[in-house]
């Protein structure tokens, strides 16, 4: 969906605002469960979404480990937005394809800083900016703004109210901004 | 994609062999759940259906209640399946439009035994046929085949050994059909 999801909404006019946030935190609350672990579900699950990039013509590969910690790449995405939010898009980019394109682990904020450095982003000071009080009560609070919304999953797009889960709902997306609504 | 697959299927000159299962009889296994209960996941699940129903121009209503059990229904379905397919099929349909569409209760044997004679089926010989400890025995082994296979939802499509699972992976079904595999 990232790397989809702003050429379409451009085509239409349309400017997609990222709203990096934790799965983990939601399913503390919603009792979800990171789909991999499930039986059965979780290894065609695993098939599905290998197939589905090649069927989007995306390059991808399972990490290893899956699914990561993310709150490092969440905040160093917002510490960025405030300044530059063109280099917090591109950072954003950056980070899901060092983790589903080269594998690496960004759970560790070392390779955040040096996705952010493959941008032009100063690495060094992410690694202040992600620890400082009021960017962890950001990212809290986009959490807890994405539970309010009844956001349960990733990706997951909300045009004019109208709300989309998955990569799998990109043409009802784009029926959706061509036609105004169906 | 019942309402779909027949018809794709015969563009690309393949059959399609349904097998009804219960999949209750799945989740006891797997530990699934209906989509419905899930906190916000169910009500967008509920949001989703109809409006996926729309997208692609089938007429849908939510039934109510949503889930019921379908063994009469399935047990109908071998029942005909034996003696004539062709049969079956349009049983099949005539159960999933009395249920998705006119909102009929098709747990109940009365309705079951009503949608098949509305197909040319002799509604009244399928009250023994149900109950008859062999098409219990069939039903069962289906249910227990479709574990054996890794199958956990529904509707799930298996070409070529290839499992696809949901009406919103007829792209990716129409795409292996084309290409014999991508």
């Amino acid at each position: 969906m990232a790397e989809k999801i702003d050429a379409l909404a451009a085509r239409y006019g349309r400017e997609v605002a990222w709203h990096p946030y934790l799965l983990g935190a939601v399913y503390k609350v919603t009792g979800g469960v990171p789909l991999t672990g499930l039986p059965m579900k979780g290894e065609y699950a695993l098939h599905d979404i290998v197939r589905s990039a090649r069927y989007l013509g995306l390059p991808f590969v399972v990490p290893e480990p899956f699914p990561v910690a993310t709150q490092h790449a969440a905040r160093a995405f917002y510490h960025l937005q405030d300044t530059d939010p063109a280099l917090a898009r591109r950072f954003a980019l950056a980070v899901f394809r060092a983790f589903f394109v080269d594998g690496l682990d960004i759970s560790s904020l070392d390779t955040v800083k040096q996705v952010a450095e493959s941008v032009g982003a100063p690495g060094d000071e992410l690694g202040a900016a992600v620890s400082a009080d009021a960017i962890k009560a950001r990212l809290k609070a986009e959490c807890e703004a994405a539970l309010a919304r009844g956001i349960f999953g990733s990706p997951y797009v909300v045009i004019d109210g109208e709300c989309f889960w998955g990569v799998d709902r990109l043409p009802q997306i784009e029926r959706w901004l061509e036609t105004g609504g169906f």
